[in-house]
Formats: structure tokens, sequence, C-alpha cells
């Protein structure tokens, strides 16, 4: 493969990847567009059993932004490396987050807009960095690539991890920490990417005209795809049912994006030929994003706006802290004061 | 000068610009480490007009540490472009805000610890994506850059802005607009980073031998960079007088880089060797540093630590929002049902 096509099909999965956080983080808005808009017309919620959400345009057209998202997820991954793609996913919180804001007159906070803001310089870092070749292009490569010694022996310790997180671990404590269901559901999701790698590099091969339905890697990949699929969505629910979303998002992502870097790294070797320079750039970005989504969402319900702020701006105003909506100030009088005398030192 | 040695320049001036950090940072602990312990014994306070400060070694430790600091920044301009070490400042607002939770246990909420990560980050990112070669190496090369069209247009609209502000909108304004005299500072700032990047080759000119203080160069150059500095110490007191420390701080560090990556792109060029990956790196960096500033700054007397937000983390508590210390949450039992109604309504 060449350079020129490396860096096409590069392109072409980043813009994929970008396509699909819209799609999905629009999906998002339509769908809560749709049922606020039954709740007007008084018909029965969909929370207490209602199916009025069935005759609602606006709900389908949200499931459709939803599979044409997915759609170009899944093609992402056949053109760009794993590196590059799933952390992007974070870009889905940040679309829905910001179409809220317009659609749904929901109100993004200071720590929203911030985070927003953290997960695009986040991004940024991390596509200039992430690695522009793909290592495998054909189904050959990939099987090669799946009997190399240090995949078996990640892949067997994913496995063991998951059994013992499912049958151990999780009957006893994943009521209460929400940690073990989202872990299963992170460790099993390293496995459903490389089942989503396989069959996208697979389907292209299919278009390309080569014969890849005799070949058993292709229905290999099909049904292990199908049960780490089907295992994550049953314990993700399981996680969403228990804890709240607005912290099981944010963990997931972060549980999820690692274990797929981790495997990626293993499998495709993608880190490989990356420089010290390319690895601290995307591992920085990782973090930011990380940052980002917790701002996002761990502030969610928290009033703070640059206007409570600028309440203690001028230092007259110190003696008495701002203690407006939402802003408790802990500093005290006493501590202020020493504060004062420190800088009067200092500018001597 | 070749590629060797450029990168070994780089090194040299990473690891003034770093330890300046350090001293700097370090110099506020001791200085006020010094006057704590003066109060203790019932001292008049520095801040009254005393000056028992004078025989406590902290204080003249602090004293030391923050000269060693401006040294070595001053050196760092010599060997690595400004466009690196002029950001870097940022990490002995992070080095000090460490130090004080440790030796002054001085608690560092959540917000601290966040900005502080992603000044780190953000300076990771700058230092990968910075120019690494030096653009001049004798005073020859300055004299050259200094009257290359470009800068003076840049000089004088400097000058003009600096003006403008000192006479015409500060005393208007300037009791009132935190921005006024930092703008002055800043804008100002920038002349003597470049004042100080000439003298800096100058110096190690003169060390290697050359005889420099026969260049008139040197000479304006001294006189500028006195001119520019006591100018930008006069207006930084004042702003520093009438406004809150923690609001002063972030903004003039984020004005004064700014205008000095400015000058810096426009006097050196330094930007003109640069890919459009590089440039987007140094600003996603630069904007990630911001926010951590900001973040260290801003909520400096906002109390939220994790333990606050791990509150609202199981569902069943969602009706009864986190109103723990200093939280003040906005969201109502209605806006929560609608949610977990959409929840519902996705798993389905």
């Amino acid at each position: 493969m060449g350079q020129d096509r490396g860096k096409y099909d590069f392109y072409v999965g980043l813009a994929l990847a970008v396509s699909s956080s819209i799609f999905i983080g629009g999906s998002f808005i339509l769908k809560k567009k749709g049922l606020l808009r039954l709740a007007r017309k008084g018909s029965m919620r969909a929370g207490q059993g209602g199916h009025a959400y069935l005759k609602e345009w606006l709900w389908w057209a949200g499931l459709l932004s939803m599979g044409a998202g997915e759609g170009a997820n899944f093609a992402a991954y056949a053109f760009a490396p794993a590196t590059l793609v799933t952390p992007l996913g974070a870009l889905s919180v940040l679309v829905s987050a910001v179409l809220s804001s317009y659609f749904l007159t929901e109100r993004l906070n200071l720590h929203g807009k911030l985070g927003c803001l953290l997960s695009v310089l986040g991004s940024t870092t991390m596509v200039i960095h992430a690695p522009q070749e793909e290592e495998i292009t054909s189904l050959e490569d990939m099987a090669h690539k799946l009997v190399d010694p240090g995949f078996c022996v990640f892949a067997t310790l994913v496995i063991i991890v998951a059994l013992i997180f499912i049958f151990v671990v999780g009957p006893r404590h994943g009521q209460t920490n929400i940690l073990v269901y989202i872990t299963i559901c992170s460790v099993i999701g390293a496995l459903s990417v490389s089942c989503v790698k396989g069959l996208g590099i697979a389907i292209k091969e299919a278009i390309a005209g080569k014969k890849v339905a005799s070949h058993p890697l292709a229905w290999v990949l099909v049904l292990g795809l199908v049960a780490c699929v089907s295992t994550q969505i049953n314990y993700l629910n399981k996680a969403l049912d228990i804890f709240n979303t607005s912290l099981v998002t944010p963990i997931y992502y972060v549980f999820f994006t690692t274990s797929v870097l981790l495997c990626s790294a293993i499998l495709f070797k993608e880190w490989g030929h990356m420089g010290p320079d390319d690895v601290i750039g995307t591992l920085s970005g990782f973090l930011t994003i990380i940052i980002g989504i917790f701002l996002l969402h761990a502030f969610k319900d928290v009033s703070v706006s640059l206007a409570n702020l600028a309440v203690s701006m001028r230092k007259e105003e110190r003696a008495f802290p701002a203690n407006a909506n939402g802003l408790a100030a802990h500093a005290t009088y006493k501590v202020l004061r020493n504060e004062s005398g420190e800088e009067a030192e200092e500018r001597e």
C-alpha cells in the first residue's frame, strides 16, 4: 500500500469517524425532541410503557440517524487505525451537548463549555499524532495478526478477566460498584473492535471482488462480533439501569477507549512505527479528552457561570467572598488577609 | 548551526525554562512559609509595615529562589525559541499550587488538580510541537530581524496601542476594567521578550569571546529592556493593587503569552518552518494550558470534591440531587424523570 493510498484511507476514516459522531450525537436530540413533543400532546410517556412514539416521525429520524452513525463508525474502522477511530467517539458526547443547548434550550453550563472545548483540543492532538498507515489490508493479514502470541495472551487474559467479573465479582458487587459492569463491557469491547476491524477489511475486499465468504475467518469474526456485542449491550444496560447515566457514560468511554488502545497496540502494532513524540502526543490528547468529558458530565447539575465568578473580581470585595447562585465560598476573611499581606510583601 | 547543535540548544533551553518555573513556583512557598512563621512568632505583619521578615532565612531563601528562577528564564530565551519558553511559565503556577498543598497544607481542590493536569498536558503538547531550531545566532542576525518591515509595523502598533491605553483608556477605565492595565503589560511584554532574547544571544556571543560591547545594538537592547520592564512592573502592580490576584494572574498569563507568541511569529518567523500539524498542535497545547490555568484560579474558593459528586452516583438518589457542601443542584425532579424516560426508551 503506497504512502498516498494510506493518507487517502486515513482521511476517509477520519471523515467517517467524525460524521459518525455527528449522527449519533444528533440522534439523541431527535429522539428526545420526539418524546418531548409526544409529552406535550399528552400521550402516555414511554417511561410508563406507552408506544405512541412509534407514530412520531422525529423518533424515527433519531433511530435512522443512530443507525447511520453506527454504520459510519463501522466503516471508519475499515479505513483508519482503531487508535484514531475509537477516541473520536468522544465527539458524539460533544455534538449532543451542543445540539441540546440549541434545539432543546438546555443550558450548557461553564463546565460543559470548557469540557467541549477540551474534547475538541484533545481530539485534535490525537488526530495529529495517531498512526496514519493501516497495518492490515486483507483477511490473510488479519489471520496472521490473530495468531500472534502477544495477541493470544492478551485475548486469553481479556476473556479470563471478563469471566471472573461476570461470574464471581458481578453477583457480589455489581449492584453497588459502578466499575464492575463497565469493566466487563470495556474489556469485551476491545475484542468487538478487533472483530469490527477485521469484518470492515473483509467487506472492503468483497467490494473489490475477492471471495471472502469462503474464508473461515470471516465467519469466525461475525460470530465473535455477535457474541461480544450482545454481552456488551447486556452489561451496559445493567450498568445504566442501576447507576446514573452521567457517570456511566464518561467512565465507560474512558475504560472502553483505554482497552481498545491497548488491544490495538498489541494486535495491530499500530504503535510500533510511532516516534516517542507521537506516543506522548496521543496519550496527552487522550487524557485531555478524558478531562473534558469529566467536566462535561460531573458538573452537569452544578450552576456556575462566568458572571458568578466575576462577582469576586475587585479586591475590595474579597472580604465578602462571592456567595452567589450555587457558589459557596469557603475562603475566610482571615485567609484572604494573609494573602494580601504576602502580596504587598512581594511587590516591595 | 547544525541539526545536532540545534537539538542540544533546544533541550538546554527546555531544561532552563522548566527549572525556572520550579524556582519561581518554589519561591512563593518559601516566602509565604517565612511570613507565616513570623506571624506565629507574633512579629508585626509585613502587610502592616513590619520589616521583621528581613531576619527570616526562609524569606531570603524565597528571594534567592526567585532570582535564580528569573535568571534561568532569561538564559532559557538564549537557547530555545520564545514560542517554547514563554508558555512554559504556566508551570510555575502549577509548581506553586502543588507545593502549597504539601508544605502549607493548603488543600488543592478538584478543579485545581484538573487544572494542574491540563497545564502539564498542554505544555507537553507545546514542547512536542514548538519550533526546535533557533532562528538567530548572533547580534548581526538580530539587527537584521529588527529592521524587517513586518516587525517595524508590529513594534509601532504595539507602542501606539500601549500609549493609547496609558494616556487615554487607563485614566478613564483603569480602575474599573481589569483588562486595561493587563493589556498595557502584555503588549509591552512582547518587546521585553524580544530584548531579552537579543541580550541572551549577545551574552552567549560574549562568552564565546566575541566583542559585543562595541555593538550599538547591545546597548539599545539594554535600554529597551529597562524601559519595557519598568513600565510592565508599574502597571502590573497597579492591576494587582486594584483587582484580585487570582484573576490578574491567569488573564495576564494568557494576554502576555499570546502577545509574545504573536511577536515571535513576526520577528523570528519561528512559525515559518512549522508544518500545519505543528501550528495546530502548538495552538491546541496553548489553549489547553489556558483552560488549565482558568480552572486552577477561577474555582479557587469553590469547594467541590469527588466525594461531593459521588453523592449523586446511584440512580435511586437522582430524585434527591446532591446538595452537599457548596454544590447547588439545579436539576429538578421533573427533568430527571424526563431523562429516565428517554433512557428507558433508548434501551428498548
